[in-house]
């Protein structure tokens, strides 16, 4: 069995990295006593909360951070009309984080996500290891078999085209989870004792035209690069299906990555992932998810994106486009998507104008 | 520091894997002591031993092994004039055991790597671990962000899409190495004290469409399904290039694999490599194959094999008519090299007559 870090207090404070330049994106509908855990690591960021469901309800969060939080009734008042694209009862809801957001990065990351310990015993601080993702750059272009060249200790290995070998900037860092791994319903219900603990001490880059699936729990990303397109789609109250939205976000941005030469790296670091959801309330969110995405991964895998898209907005109204085109004629679902798309777009660049990155945080 | 595993005879001697269906193929200049440490391991096993330099010398083997050796002598008498494909003064002659083994499988190590630890402290048994990489699936159309999904306790996450759950055949295993890396000569120069100490506990299938740099130091295939394509071409004595033998087998057979709908895994198993070659010999022998390799990948990168190239063989034959036409114009080597490629598959033929296949040993 592996099990969480249980005093983190005691964990060696280091210097908090680009503490004024990234905000934690926290979705939840309960009071955040997980941050308790968290906070020799999180207590020098500002926390941006997303509350789902009943807005009359009070969220707890500990004495001692520094966050703004909004609930439906914000999100509402905020975007007008536009609101329509945020998900309401799923943690979709948290992309409205990345949108009220005014720094260079994000790091999002679930209320049931513990701190995981290396197999030393040390505390994870998940976000430093995030942060030194996004720093250093992505080899997208070819394969490195010692896994991140830019890692202490680690390099390019014999046969690694020099030319290849500055990288590119990483725009999405991919970390993973002990304890409940990320299972699908089915998976869940054949392997109900299944628990990760394997500690597979490596970061990589996921190889440019690779497709992959995109867990929301423990995720970082450089929203000046990708943001625009890290939209979590239309998921829960209303939708036909759950539990994609973090898929979504990842064939998109995978694609656009792509297309931009921009690098999407996975593995470190760990968080402990503390309990399952219900097997069954997911199989009824997932199950249609289950037999498009046998017809969304082939379209994503096909998508070219015209030259002239040279920007994330581009790519992702481009994007959308051919998703109404292509997808549309699996479910009218696909069509509300593609609209959904190009309203977040639209409600992005009402709050993000071009030029005002940076200039302040939004009151 | 990393150490090799120094008593291996006390190693738990498990159930010998395939031990009528697979060779080792190791090919050395030297008495082969370093089999000693490997005993436990290799024993129940047959060697094909490619004797590369100075036929007469005698090659000592270690008692209790069962093997057959070939010398240079050895290979002109069986290929006759088709001996000009197997390279001379160089490690590439190993692929000449390749092609005179009549088993499935084929495991190669050089006779400088040793017996590597994990974690724990216990002596890895490489060749149990390829033959693992080898029996399992391979999943190179979408990427499962924890790794391999057939290994015991782990599985496919939520997202990777059903249809493609039950993976294609594996036909390379590539291994790591702990302590001296794989380094280039220009990396070995800048960084002659770095180490590879890093343990990843990881196997996974390098993706359709993504070059890896191939390293033949500890190597498994399935010669069945991908033999004919693991040709080491034409390095060492009167060529113009050395070290890029297994690279131009990597690129090789990763564009025919991705063809062929076969996986290729990399991670584990681990050999613990005890002595860097010198850096100022490889830059020698290194130096045209690290600006050829600029041109070459891109020319692998965009090679696509028509539809009707159905065998391993007929995708080598076609690929060497590429390499002719487009490689052609970088040095006279490559055409050399396109007929080396063509030659070789002869000689193939000519000793894996079809139908014959494990109907019996070469004598």
């Amino acid at each position: 069995m592996v099990e969480p870090a249980t005093d983190t207090k005691s964990a060696v404070r280091t210097v908090a990295l680009l503490k004024d330049e990234l905000d934690i994106v926290i979705p939840t509908i309960r009071n955040l006593d997980f941050l308790e855990m968290w906070r020799p690591f999180f207590e020098p960021y500002h926390l941006i909360i997303v509350q789902d469901g009943d807005p009359t309800k009070t969220i707890k969060v500990p004495d001692g951070f520094d966050y703004e939080l909004y609930n439906r009734n914000d999100i509402n008042k905020i975007l007008g009309p536009k609101a329509s694209c945020i998900s309401f009862k799923d943690s979709a809801c948290r992309c409205f984080g990345y949108m009220v957001s005014k720094k260079k990065y994000i790091f999002t990351i679930d209320d049931d996500c513990f701190v995981a310990k290396d197999p030393t015993g040390k505390a994870i601080n998940a976000l430093e290891q995030h942060i030194k993702n996004l720093l250093c750059p992505s080899t997208p272009f070819f394969f490195n078999t010692l896994y991140d060249p830019f890692r202490e200790g680690a390099d390019f290995v014999r046969g690694y085209p020099f030319s290849l070998r500055e990288g590119v900037p990483t725009a999405v860092s991919h970390g993973l989870w002990l304890n409940i791994p990320d299972y699908d319903a089915p998976t869940q219900l054949v392997k109900p004792l299944e628990r990760n603990t394997r500690y597979v001490d490596a970061v990589m880059t996921i190889p440019k035209g690779t497709l992959f699936p995109m867990c929301g729990m423990n995720l970082a990303f450089h929203r000046e690069l990708i943001g625009p397109a890290m939209y979590f789609g239309l998921m829960g109250d209303g939708q036909p299906i759950g539990r994609y939205d973090d898929m979504w976000a990842g064939w998109c941005i995978k694609v656009i990555c792509d297309h931009l030469g921009l690098g999407v790296k996975t593995g470190l670091p760990y968080i402990y992932h503390s309990k399952a959801s219900n097997p069954f309330v997911n199989l009824r969110k997932e199950y249609k998810g289950i037999f498009w995405q046998e017809e969304i991964i082939p379209f994503f895998q096909a998508v070219s994106l015209p030259k002239d898209c040279t920007t994330v907005q581009k790519c992702y109204i481009e994007l959308a486009k051919m998703v109404k085109d292509k997808l549309g004629k699996i479910d009218p679902y696909f069509d509300k998507l593609a609209d959904a798309m190009v309203t977040w777009i639209d409600a992005w660049d009402e709050l993000n104008p071009i030029g005002a990155a940076n200039k302040g945080k939004k009151a």
